[in-house]
């Protein structure tokens, strides 16, 4: 059992923090009263106060109460009990250096199993991956491993975007960049735009939202996903 | 002693591969019959083999030998050995992966520290920096160490761009991660742009190509550095 949106972006551009999603929310979140915050992440290194603290204010619009997990003694326990979670975007790689640090991982991946319902943007969307190497986060601090939930067969890249074929800039474009990781590993990669998300539910995946995706697999051609497609046949 | 060139990328959109730098690469290399080339970071994953033959195409229109690392049984040896040395760009990650399991990583800097001449493009500079963290690349294979050569006081960017303020993509831009880095992390980053390279003799660090780098440091806004600039001050 599972109830999760990914989605790859929290905010779009020109509009409020998670606004595009608040109809999606109030339905995922319907029975809870307060959902626990993984603020781990810290985009732009915003504190765990700042950033849960702002967070709380956007889930008040839907009569949700935000509580973060730092605030907890014990977070193993704090997610045991969650009616619903949350995990923000940020840095991927402080993000899962977090979940292992305070040794949540695999009980974050045993609560969502079990059909707590689950909020992920951006690098809280990256760790429902098999691993979090499509991420395109810098590497800031060095994690314990690079293997993450894995409550999807396949990996994500978020915030998506085609290649801009005007551009004179010769670093890697994202397509480049995600053939390089199908040349030494062997899933695919779904590459979700800003505006799509996964709803996933059980085992049945779609893709949300008015955008395609890019589906990557080694040995193939990647192929271009419409909107609202399932997504169970990726793995 | 040092005699280093650290490139932001070996190529400059519609020229050849180290075309713009060719003039510099044949004083830098001028004692070397045979400059030793390190392939480990296979861009778009292609082989060592085709990666070293491409390069020693373009070394051979200055009468200058390449030969692989992956040629010699012994790569210890073929470092310590070399006339010259030649890190291409590609993969970051998978680079420090492999200069840790062939077990170079101090080798190489102890050579480079005895003044054999070196030229790193892209992948291949990010290395000289104290670590790998400002790289832009995805962590498509896990290091056992972000710690790189440390052969200058401070972290490169490489491919490093401004931010474009007419975007509408709400990923981070190329300074916002920079300065995630440099909330967990103190030691100077430079933003080096494609064209850019720094030319390292001794201790003397010099900016050259037509362009400006930006540094950044922690607890300090972010400053433009004018080409031609000496950058021994940073650290």
């Amino acid at each position: 059992m599972k109830n999760l949106i990914l989605a790859s972006t929290s905010t779009l551009h020109g509009s409020d923090y998670l606004d595009y999603l608040l109809p999606e929310l109030q339905s995922l979140f319907k029975n809870c009263e307060t959902v626990l915050f993984i603020p781990y992440a810290r985009p732009s290194g915003i504190s765990h106060e700042e950033y849960t603290q702002k967070t709380a204010l956007t889930f008040a619009k839907i009569n949700i109460n935000i509580k973060g997990i730092h605030e907890f003694e014990n977070p193993v326990q704090a997610i045991q009990n969650a009616e619903g979670i949350f995990t923000g975007g940020g840095n991927t790689f402080l993000l899962v250096s977090q979940l292992y640090y305070h040794k949540i991982m695999i009980t974050l991946k045993e609560t969502l199993e079990k059909g707590i319902p689950y909020l992920g943007t951006s690098a809280g969307s990256n760790i429902a991956g098999l691993s979090m190497q499509t991420t395109n986060d810098m590497p800031i601090v060095y994690p314990p491993s690079f293997q993450t939930l894995g409550l999807i067969p396949f990996n994500l890249n978020v915030h998506f975007i085609d290649t801009d074929l005007s551009s004179t800039h010769m670093g890697e474009t994202r397509e480049t960049r995600i053939n390089e990781f199908l040349q030494f590993n062997n899933f695919p990669v779904l590459g979700l735009k800003e505006g799509s998300w996964l709803e996933i539910k059980n085992n049945k995946i779609i893709l949300k939202g008015n955008l395609t995706a890019k589906l990557f697999r080694k040995n193939y051609d990647a192929v271009e996903i419409t909107a609202n497609s399932e997504l169970s046949f990726i793995q």
